[in-house]
């Protein structure tokens, strides 16, 4: 296995990661994702994508057995954990545990962006 | 378990997380970690850190099975990869595979600051 640099290209984007629209079979609005380190760099144990939700956008309604660790890079939003919504701004850190109930939204007029860190195993389902 | 927002503070500090030397048993200069995300929060598949080097200083010479997934985060500096060494500068994303041996070293002189996540085993040990 060889080492990696995806070199930061501005306006978050970086050399030789693509943007896609995630996922395409749920229920969201305006989510566009990007595979940071996954297993298409060999990765095994995590995986780091950066996540982007337009004004007015929000990922799905999720609860399922892995966890999140989120950073958030631009922008604000809210975040829904279990029963409560809270604001997030640029550079919060967001543990989701297991089984929790989650959901982002961007009530806001700039791009929300975030890291989220989630087991590999996850995301080459 | 539950969730958990550190918030940010700004200047890379984030509440209810301490920074602290990096670590004392090992050979580095200057290297600080907040550990934003670990086994404290209650997370059981990865660790997610923050780690600050100082101008002029550096982390050891490592080399070991578990992988790192780093995000630089501010100023500029060198990673050494196996046997070459690269300079990264904010934003710059680097996978460094199980077994690779590496270092970084912050020869610019603003302080370096990058993420770091590694699978949540390597934390706790």
């Amino acid at each position: 296995m060889v080492a990696i640099v995806h070199r930061y290209t501005g306006e978050f984007d970086w050399e030789g990661v693509e943007a896609s629209l995630y996922p395409p079979a749920k229920e969201m609005k305006g989510v566009s994702i990007r595979r940071l380190i996954s297993p298409a760099e060999g990765a095994r144990n995590f995986a780091l994508r950066y996540f982007q939700i337009e004004a007015g956008g929000w990922t799905s309604l999720d609860q399922h057995p892995h966890d999140h660790g989120v950073v958030i890079l631009r922008g604000e939003g809210k975040v829904l954990l279990g029963q409560s919504e809270t604001e997030v701004h640029c550079g919060d850190v967001v543990y989701i545990p297991p089984h929790e109930l989650h959901q982002l939204r961007n009530d806001g007029e700039e791009p929300l962006g975030f890291l989220c860190v989630i087991p590999a195993r996850e995301e080459s389902a």
